[in-house]
């Protein structure tokens, strides 16, 4: 029987440089030959990219309430999951996700103030013991990361938060990693060549150690 | 302070007369002078209505999972009862529900046979003790209801299963109001005018000992 594959996570604020690090680890997956394909949350299927659209642009000046939010991440998450990434892995192709879980806990746990014990009980009840083999937190000041991610053009519905909302997202997420043996933060403040040395060494040692 | 409003939902498969019950209920609380607003679930605000319509029509030829369906129910119906009912209740106005929670525990856990204890958590997570003052539930026997809405042109997502899922629907609707002492059960085989005294008498009733 042929080897699952794996799932492996890049999480990070905005400006972060998750694109970066999603092409280093395909590079570094190719040069394995291993098979595998790429996603993104919330979307990465049709139903899942409307939520998205959605989520993020509201309908004629209405926006979602937290528990709503919430919920339509939670639904397009198990619709990935459950027609995507699963029968990937399965299959024995890895699948590397432009954030997943984490992304929930950091910005709707940390930023958005909602209960862990709500988040966990929705996870729990949703996707089970489900998780990435690896997740590899991108770490950086917001500032840092909302100047970068300006460059990009119009902000969306999470980029107009104000900035204490990102410093609690990254709270979150560095109370998320440090209590999580899967997950590997990088220093992203640094400049680009060394940040994407320190990726490709973290992933490199993970893959001999797996 | 003025008193709180109630929520009387109206409940039952396709076909079973939802509307005219809504109609009566409404006539009726006129009648008293109780100021109301009507909802239907899944849908009542913009982003709901969206959610529906997602939910319903699917995008690209890509339906929903069982679960991912569940979250958007779910989804649309928090940003409907934080958004509208309950400041609504909280205001003194009264609501009458085109359906609410009780069709999700019919229909996502009769008819598609999700787990009782999943649709637990979510509805405890999410709506803690929230629910109906009064649910009106409209029997009748699928092949019955389905005739009747057949009458209404081009069948929905829902309409479209099998009829087996239907009768399993049933089944829990009736389950459900027989452990539920804030449900009445209405014989909606009849014809319309006995089916109309049936409701008339049962909120009558209702009205005359809340």
């Amino acid at each position: 029987m042929k080897a699952k594959g794996k799932f492996i996570v890049i999480e990070g604020l905005e400006g972060a440089g998750k694109s970066n690090a999603q092409n280093i680890v395909m590079e570094i997956l190719h040069a394995h030959h291993i098979d595998f394909i790429t996603t993104r949350e919330p979307g990465g299927t049709p139903i899942a990219e409307a939520l998205r659209t959605l989520w993020k642009k509201g309908v004629d000046g209405e926006h979602t309430t937290d528990k709503a939010e919430l919920l339509m991440l939670y639904a397009s998450r198990t619709q990935l999951v459950e027609t995507i990434i699963q029968p990937a892995l399965e299959k024995g192709v890895w699948v590397i996700g432009d954030r997943h879980n984490m992304s929930t806990q950091a910005y709707q746990g940390g930023g958005r103030g909602l209960s862990e014990v709500l988040l966990d009980q929705i996870k729990t009840a949703i996707l089970g013991d489900f998780e990435p083999a690896l997740t590899l937190y991108l770490d950086l000041d917001p500032k840092v990361g909302l100047e970068r991610a300006k460059g990009r053009g119009e902000l969306d519905r999470i980029e107009q938060q104000h900035i204490d909302f990102f410093h609690r997202t990254r709270e979150r997420y560095l109370a998320l990693v440090a209590q999580n043996p899967k997950a590997i933060k990088i220093n992203a403040e640094q400049d680009l060549e060394s940040v994407s040395n320190d990726i490709r060494q973290a992933i490199e040692n993970w893959l001999s150690h797996s």
